[in-house]
């Protein structure tokens, strides 16, 4: 199947213009870096400090030549990995500079968008919000891949924000074909979405900046005696503010309206992020319905669990005698990351670590995003809605899977109160890619790791996170596998590959990793840590513990969906769910007495109709993905299994009210779809605009399509009940907060392929001595690893580096790092 | 409580007697060495292999003074941990040498025991099968821990194999007290097992030399003539049979009647310990009730499953013309360990590993196993049935659990042919302490790993296996926790401390991990690798894969079970069930309309009744361990969360039919019961000689005593539901066969207590670079380490060393390693 898609209509002039941006950058650029230090509005503030940090010009420190990237060289050999020619190009890895570049030119140049600069537009002006690679369409890919099909015609996927109107939306467009010649046009982007909306979807808090000057820090100043006397402080858009205001994502869209609960928090006093810890408790309704301030109403206000209906009730209560004020969350130590407490013993000895003696024992295309590790290779892509996604990975030369990555991320809250109670977060919203930052060597990685650059397109820029994704071998605390006997050990160490990137949504930090294994294993891997979204502490009781002083941690569930379109030696797959099953049997040994015992049962998904899954009691039951013509020698089916590799979850929520049609993927574990190019992603970035009937409604996927030996993508949770408990505090911890899935071979060799690694030894032994000692012709090489303080590389850390993209010049010398 | 025995009773007159065992050691050792290679019965064969090892004399090599201990020294500063004193006697290690000698000399001279030394004991004598120290009561043992109470008396635990009689039986006793004087006496140790039967339980294989020599041997002799025509090849007991016969374990013990089912296997004919992938399809059942083999019956053949009820039908059907033949399974490089296949890119590069420039940051008090590391400390005990415990392990000075350690491992299986049906391996009947040998290091465990020798009692030996457990520290390829924002990164590192301990049972090795986090978390795992004990493919389908020629894998349960005896700030500690259910709610700020969101339910476990429990539906049900009476100062209770942290399973068979009545601990995830010096064990080792009335039956542990703040033992299965395929050849590999749960604080602290460590930085940047790195205290050493190749230090493995108890001589060189 061809994109279904037909550019020879629309619009075809083109409009070269040059400089519509003017040099207006980067005024304010103290104030800027100010906010973000103080305020925390969790995830509600990150479209904020991401725009005040594309006013920042990047500094000479850097801004000559390439930055440094990867760690310094130890002694021993530490070589980087082989750079090689990728077999193909990578059709899904991104946009080249150029091309984003003649995008935006010609964007600017079709006067029916009616496009402002980024830097130019107000509220009520057309912008570009993303300019990136429309991914090629699977079957397309396929033929070139593997056949002699072409490289896919590219196209670009541009998102506006057309704000210009009334009716304020979003407009998802395709560009191209690329480069931009005169055959250029557009057309809307339509077919990828279950809602056949010309690709629009509505804009429900178009007016962000109206809606703190004219609105909610009006509110705010309505009742500062209140704040005044309560927290000693205001919320009035000011430099001195000590007092925030932000509340619920998604708004509430009810019967036409667009409704909107927002609380107050105190600001952190540290520097330390730490604002969604500090809740003060008061809560405000609005209806905010339409783009006229004028329009807004003020529809309540919440305190002590106790509803006023005006501004004036609250307030004649509010200084009423007997009325119960609450205590305040204040920031302080408790509060911020840092070394706290007394030093535990030996500590200040330096701990173990890993090195990497002979250097990186793996391959890149780095300008193709093309990796080989042993006997698995593939392509990375990146994009900003959802950040990291492997395509094509192949192990063995043969694909096992085509696409494997994150669609979505729902942080959904419950509470007492109305703005936990509200927030479901569904994170692609704010962008994965745009918060994959430079990763911190040694830390986030081992020193020895190599890394790549990610990128991300925001206001008529490329920002680059340099060494955004890490790679790296690592040999496990266990090994692979062993036997001993009283003759004889043999050990296999346990060296295995990561692709690692971290996501910081506003509070949450999140760690994915692909890890590859040399018995054919793949997995992924999500941590979570970072500040938690708290609670007000005040009749919360039934949704989470009490942590400090008027603090609750507010219970909620992560759910991530990751897409993994498994090709199991071709498109034509099956589910097979092959259970335990305890059994009360007759034997033909046995008479006609019964046993209880146990047996396999096999079943076969036959449509989309069943293949809605849950993890089984017990987990009795194993999902595999099988391909039923490609059968090994003993007729078994060859395929992969897919199985959790620690805790996962699926939403407790039942029909949720915040998020009704918006996420319908997060309510099983497991579920799997027939392969369509116009299915290629779970969610969209905007179905919180719109959760009554979203841009991507998952749930209609299920049309009791054939699974039957088809090409088949599965749909996985990972996820969490969390429910914060004080060593959550400051920051949620790894060790616990961690969920992962492994595919692993399952009859699809004839052995485990972990033995063909060297790294492996048997020793012999008899009468209290070894007799043997083989070592398989691993490395024998002795070398010395110079360890030194990893402090001096983390004075090179650098966070971002941006290219201007319109107007554009190559020759600038922030072009390309 | 005291323990509650007496031991006024009993004999007290002493026969000290000198010499009774002969030099007539180590005169089959070249033949016995040969068997342990050709031969695998799976479990079945251990008792054999290590009697044979027991006649091996100790060679000089390492016979003169200290065997070397631990990796040699890397440069840097490779300190070895620090010995230090434990603050109190470690009461659970074991016997002393010299306490064990003068028990078994004490017991040599109690005729009323009829004892024979093992080297002079056949079929018909009693033996002492084990002496090792009878732990303390917990109730006596925390007045000495806690209070003023004195060390508590020593007694030993003895296992008399009782065979000089026609109803053979094991029998329990206690010896004390210790040391031994003329007040020691014995009577029968009853009081920790719910069979009252003064410690005697039955055993239902006490002639395994006649079993061979005068039935399995002869029967197979029987049928010399089919053997030879279908695998060219006898098991006769002679030194050139290339097959083998074993069968079953547990015993059929049904109506008074001990039946067992016995196959045939080919021998391994590498090197690899491949017997158990060997099986070859034909299969007799007899009727081996008594010790007369006279009166031992046949009872039937079983081939391509049609049963025969007499050999004579069985020969006949077999020369008769269409009786279908089946394949064999036949030993060749992919039933063997060692690398094989194409060596992999690259892969003869040295692979990352883990190094300790600083040495080790935990304390050792090598002579009573006390090791602190950071806030932990444990004392570690070891004894025969289920190797490795810990004890007394506390965080912050508080004790957690006062005893964490195995119980028992199930290994259940499932077949349509009456062998791999019928087996239900309770491993602890062979014994996790013979089998924990000494790991391989750089392997099992990192290269700069300390160790510790472990010991167990075999026919007046005492055993010891250097290095068999390992401590290290550990930086895993993740951090502790993090976070990134616009303006700063902060990342600390995940360092953990690890004790560990590898068991190979047979064809099964156990990789037994406990891990110690910063945060305060405790991690229990277990890995399984090793051979897979297969059955043969015929008529087998619905109970595994056909992964080689004519070999299933046979489908199992692995079970195992820990006893976690938290003591949560004291005794009083209460189950707390906090489950996240979804609701539809109305609120205070919502008039009436509902919402649809979740809350939390709460629930204290009242009673035994109600302490059965599985790991929850999609995980929303928590499992904490609370004092009520220590509330944190936010009023909630202090407690720790148990978690899985990786898959877990419980059996799947329903009232099996192989168990009966010995393995209830099999049939749940978390089974809580009130601490009682008398159910200290989950399991006894022999349980599998009598199912239907074992010595230890779990399930009447649940008798309806409350939980409401009392000490409370929980019960934890760890396992996997096997489905061996094609990735198990030749070895069950560690990736994706692991299971474990964590114990996590919860509301334990007031924040994450992993903030106390120095290892974490702190980065500050804007506009492109760093402008603060904070490494708060770190070490910033700068060191070479100086890497090897681990092959000299491999030629240095031992096996075991044996110190003889009777004839005890201290000046022996063999005297303490």
């Amino acid at each position: 199947m061809k994109l279904p898609i037909s550019l020879s209509g629309g619009i075809t002039s083109l409009l070269l213009i040059g400089s519509l941006a003017g040099d207006v950058l980067a005024n304010k650029l103290d104030k800027s870096a100010q906010a973000v230090r103080q305020k925390n509005r969790g995830r509600k503030a990150l479209m904020r400090s991401l725009e005040s940090r594309s006013n920042q010009h990047p500094s000479s420190h850097w801004g000559h030549g390439k930055p440094p990237h990867g760690p310094p060289a130890p002694t021993c050999e530490d070589t980087p990995p082989q750079e090689i020619d990728a077999p193909k190009e990578n059709v899904w890895y991104g946009l080249t500079d150029d091309e984003t570049a003649a995008v935006a030119k010609w964007l600017f140049g079709r006067p029916e968008l009616n496009l402002t600069t980024s830097e130019n537009a107000g509220e009520w002006d057309n912008t570009i919000a993303l300019i990136e690679l429309q991914r090629p369409n699977k079957t397309e890919t396929l033929d070139y891949l593997d056949g002699s099909g072409p490289v896919p015609t590219r196209y670009a996927h541009v998102r506006l924000n057309n704000r210009a109107t009334v009716d304020a939306h979003y407009a998802d467009i395709l560009v191209g074909p690329l480069p931009i010649t005169g055959n250029a046009t557009w057309e809307p982007l339509e077919f990828p979405y279950t809602r056949k909306s010309q690709g629009r979807v509505r804009n429900v808090e178009p007016d962000d900046e109206t809606m703190y000057s004219e609105w909610l820090f009006k509110i705010s100043a309505s009742i500062a005696d209140i704040t005044l006397d309560l927290w000693n402080g205001t919320a009035l858009g000011l430099e001195n503010d000590t007092l925030d205001v932000w509340g619920i994502d998604p708004l509430w869209q009810e019967d036409g309206r667009i409704i909107r609960w927002d609380m107050f928090w105190n600001m952190a006093t540290g520097e330390s992020d730490s604002g969604t810890l500090l809740p003060l408790g008061l809560y405000f309704k609005s209806d905010v319905t339409g783009r006229d301030p004028a329009q807004w109403k003020v529809l309540g206000w919440l305190y002590n669990d106790i509803f006023y209906e005006t501004t004036e009730e609250f307030r004649e209560a509010y200084w009423s005698p007997g009325f119960v004020k609450l205590g305040a969350n204040v920031d302080g130590p408790w509060a911020r990351v840092g070394q706290q407490g007394p030093v535990l013993p030996k500590d200040t000895k330096q701990p173990p670590l890993s090195v990497a003696p002979d250097g990186a024992r793996y391959s890149v295309d780095t300008e193709r995003k093309y990796v080989s590790w042993m006997d698995f290779s593939f392509y990375i892509s990146f994009n900003r809605d959802t950040g990291l996604s492997l395509f094509d990975i192949k192990y063995k030369g043969q694909r096992v899977l085509y696409e494997l990555g994150l669609q979505e991320a729902l942080a959904h809250y419950a509470a007492n109160d109305p703005v936990q109670s509200s927030v479901a977060y569904l994170d692609s919203y704010y962008g994965f890619g745009p918060y994959a930052f430079e990763l911190l060597k040694g830390y986030d990685c081992p020193s020895y790791a190599s890394y790549l650059n990610t990128s991300f397109y925001k206001s008529e820029e490329t920002h680059t996170h340099v060494d955004s994704l890490c790679l790296f071998e690592f040999d496990a605390d266990y090994p692979a596998a062993r036997h001993s006997t009283s003759d004889f050990v043999a050990v296999t160490k346990n060296v295995y590959f990561t692709l690692r990137t971290v996501s910081t949504i506003g509070n949450y930090d999140y760690m994915f990793s692909y890890n590859f294994h040399m018995d054919g294993t793949i997995g992924v891997e999500v941590r979570a840590s970072g500040y938690i979204q708290s609670a007000y502490y005040a009749n919360n009781q039934d949704f989470g513990y009490q942590i400090h002083d008027s603090l609750s941690g507010s219970m909620h569930d992560h759910v991530l969906n990751f897409k993994a379109d498994f090709d199991i030696l071709g498109t034509d797959n099956t589910v097979e769910l092959t259970s335990v099953v305890p059994v009360e049997k007759t034997f033909s040994w046995n008479g006609n007495k019964t046993r209880n015992t146990m047996q396999l049962e096999r079943k076969m998904i036959e449509s989309e109709d069943d293949s809605r899954l849950n993890w089984s009691f017990n987990g009795q039951t194993q999902i595999h993905i099988v391909n039923q013509d490609e059968k090994n020698k003993y007729g078994e089916n060859r395929g992969y299994r897919i199985l959790p590799s620690s805790g996962t979850a699926h939403l407790t929520v039942k029909n949720s009210t915040n998020l009704a049609n918006a996420a319908h993927w997060a309510e099983y574990d497991v579920q799997v779809t027939q392969q369509h190019d116009y299915e290629p992603f779970a969610a969209h970035p905007y179905n919180s605009q719109d959760v009554h009937d979203p841009p991507v409604d998952f749930e209609q996927f299920f049309n009791g399509e054939s699974l039957n030996q088809t090409d088949l993508v599965v749909w996985l949770n990972l996820g969490m009940h969390h429910v914060p408990h004080t060593g959550d505090l400051p920051n949620t911890v790894f060790t616990t907060a961690h969920s992962g899935v492994q595919f692993m071979p399952l009859n699809y060799l004839l052995g485990d392929a972990s033995r063909q690694t060297v790294n492996m030894v048997r020793v012999d032994y008899f009468n209290g001595s070894a007799t043997a000692v083989e070592t398989f012709g691993q490395s024998d090489e002795t070398c010395g690893v110079k360890l030194s303080p990893i402090e001096d590389e983390l004075w090179a850390y650098q966070g971002d580096v941006i290219v201007r993209k319109f107007p554009y010049d190559p020759n600038d010398p922030f072009y390309e790092t």
